[in-house]
């Protein structure tokens, strides 16, 4: 069962990298809604905050890799947005 | 703590709805990276059995919401991609 949670951590933790380099390269967000960014960067936060505090090491570690290509996307997005 | 926990899981959650709206109105997948949904997609798919079988009502929630939009965004995307 924990090699479940993990495989579903790191599913879920590294899946944000391919389109954080996809957008880094492309620097192309117009299909890219800002609004799930915003939303899901300040719900992996919590769930950082979360893990820290319930002592769970999956949920702190698998967000903690997770945020790193979302707060990009998110900053380029926003810089994208602002032009 | 429950509650911080519960606040993430609804941020993370609810998240994806505002980019499987847009996606479903613009039929723009461009900036998508399709990898990602991939991943995604299968990783809270492990979260929602991981969430059955650990009776984790939390966990299994959040991502039972999370997977609609974002296997609704991953199949527009793969249609996208074939035209």
């Amino acid at each position: 069962m924990v090699y479940m949670g993990l495989l579903a951590g790191i599913l879920t933790g590294i899946s944000f990298i391919p389109q954080s380099i996809k957008t880094i390269k492309t620097r192309d967000t117009t299909s890219i809604s800002l609004f799930t960014y915003i939303l899901f960067t300040c719900g992996v936060s919590l769930w950082i905050v979360y893990g820290f505090f319930a002592k769970d090491i999956a949920v702190f570690v698998t967000n903690l890799v997770t945020i790193l290509p979302c707060s990009l996307i998110l900053i380029i997005k926003i810089r994208e947005s602002i032009k």
